[in-house]
């Protein structure tokens, strides 16, 4: 695969607005400074006009709501909007409780999101497919992820990602699989959360019409980082991980992802 | 000792609910993914009904309250009670303030707990002693901890573990003492939030008949990690410490805890 | 220059009471950990007359709010001022939104500060300077570094430090540049926060008197720290250089200090 955003990230320096969660806050703010990009973590209501009016894209993840987070999400999700930045939106743990559901079916119905990204458990549950989450994790199903991929990508007419040990990326017309990364993702905690914000920082350097490239390649490019980066650690090396992921991250560059890189259509 | 429940959470994976502070809320994640379970870090008032109904253990963590997490832990602990579902206290700076103090004696009133895991002057507070914590630190003072683990877990009818140079492990008739460990420990935060929450994953895989020796192996289990792991580090190596143990815990095994674990009984 | 409070910090491990935002709460409590200091870190408007009351000085850092922190903030600060404890400001990101400017208004206007630490972005913004900040990060502008802290030092009565490539300290009459340093602080988050909490740790052990000596000592012993690390990592190690800074911090000596320290009056 080729590798364009990379290079621009690194250049434009995008500002990424995220409304995050209290685990993956510290991990996100890092990763993006990591790739190229620089973060502000804002999730008050007071600040939602005016943090996505200074940012280039904002990612909305509702790992952990405990004060109005709901409330600043849809309001920075209407303002993104508004201002035409890219929104990506990360459901954790969408199947795991009707508080989560019901959010989740709000910011869908209130908000045009360029990309929708989780694992094959939160896409599931969207799409309306039988599944058994496992609280913020995967979980275990029989649903065909291109299909599921697809469907949620037409539906709410937004870029879909799905994250596992075969990434799925599809725009609901074009589908392809990543055959990059590592099993000591799922391991560490947050490597979804940063992915999504690392998606918002290839979107915010993207046009409009090339968001499903974008997020290919910021798939790719994140799941290389980790492939690289395991080939050297041990399985139980996950504090190691955690951290080197950030060096990676800040070292990878247009070649790696260019030789490394195996997407392929579906 | 015996290891009995290390080989459990990995072959069962137990989901872990944390309701905790954002200090320690990526840390107790990690280390609960290491140690073999999964976390999910929920806070939400709307979601303590369900959180715990698709949870193996409850863990409650009084460090930082902002919002409304009194309210929710009082109800995520009764609807674990309900289910059955062991719960764990850690009762972070009890003795700083008033409020902690409240919230704690509401805690103890109203939830029935598996376990009650702090420091010395966080047990001491509990026991009604006289002690100088320092914040949320241990402290010093002169009470004999036997003693006083033994007093707090027959009055809350609970086994009650405090950590220190020698941890103190009791179910108000057994108490031993566990000799492992190291000195860095203290040097980083969030050692005892993480204890806490491996001790949730040890007791989501026990026979409540069993819970004593569940705190027992989980205390001493990750003693042990700490105590391996010191042994390659120089004492101001508090960031590889801290990265380190997650390595540690993940690469645990019963032959390590076994060769390595120092418990008498007192 | 010469070291005399990282030693008295070590012997008199002063609890830091922080009240700071949800990404860099683990990083400063550790960094705390690390330079000998003891962290507390509760923004619970209920404790803010109790935890100050412990506390040997008060960080207060605006990154995220998204609770009751800025009432927390006003009362815990009030409190501090009662009892005589120095109190910093970290006025993080405060050119970005009008509400962060309205809080450090009225911070600033009701709390009495013994620093106001931050990067060129959020010194101009308060001093009424142009500047271009960039969300949380430091931004650009043409305004002298020099002239901004001394004017905010009068303004305020208060000790001014900014960080950057050079630091800058000043108490209004004395001005101090700091050549230490490495360009991986701002590729890290949290950077700027820890060092907050890190001057909050020096000014605990200061006599009122010797707040400008004690900022001038931590910021450059914090900048050493940094500088001695970079020598040993790549430019894109960012992971590392984000944990090896607390080993750093941990072992850090008078010696070092007095040996790379580049202070000169300007």
């Amino acid at each position: 695969m080729k590798s364009i955003y990379l290079e621009k990230i690194r250049l434009q320096n995008p500002l990424i607005h995220n409304i995050t969660n209290i685990v993956a806050a510290n991990y996100c703010a890092n990763g993006l400074l990591a790739i190229g990009a620089s973060p502000i973590m804002s999730a008050n209501v007071e600040e939602m006009e005016e943090v996505p009016a200074l940012s280039q894209a904002l990612v909305i993840n509702i790992g952990t709501l405990i004060g109005k987070e709901a409330e600043a999400m849809l309001l920075a999700g209407k303002t993104a909007n508004k201002i035409g930045i890219p929104v990506v939106l990360d459901p954790v743990g969408v199947g795991a409780t009707s508080y989560r559901k019901q959010i989740i079916s709000q910011l869908l119905a209130e908000v045009q999101f360029a990309l929708i990204r989780g694992n094959a458990g939160e896409l599931a549950t969207i799409a309306g497919e039988d599944w058994q989450a496992k609280g913020v994790d995967a979980g275990d199903g029989n649903a065909d992820m291109n299909s599921i991929a697809k469907k949620v990508a037409n539906q709410y007419q937004s870029v879909v990602a799905i994250s596992g040990e075969v990434d799925v990326v599809s725009d609901g017309v074009k589908t392809v699989n990543i055959h990059n990364g590592t099993p000591m993702f799922p391991k560490i905690t947050a490597s979804g959360c940063l992915l999504s914000s690392v998606c918002g920082a290839f979107l915010a350097v993207a046009e409009k019409q090339h968001y499903f490239d974008a997020v290919v390649e910021a798939c790719t490019a994140y799941a290389v980082a980790g492939e690289i980066l395991a080939e050297k650690l041990s399985p139980t090396d996950n504090g190691q991980f955690y951290v080197g992921l950030l060096d990676q991250l800040a070292s990878l560059s247009v070649e790696k992802i260019e030789q490394y890189g195996r997407v392929n259509n579906v």
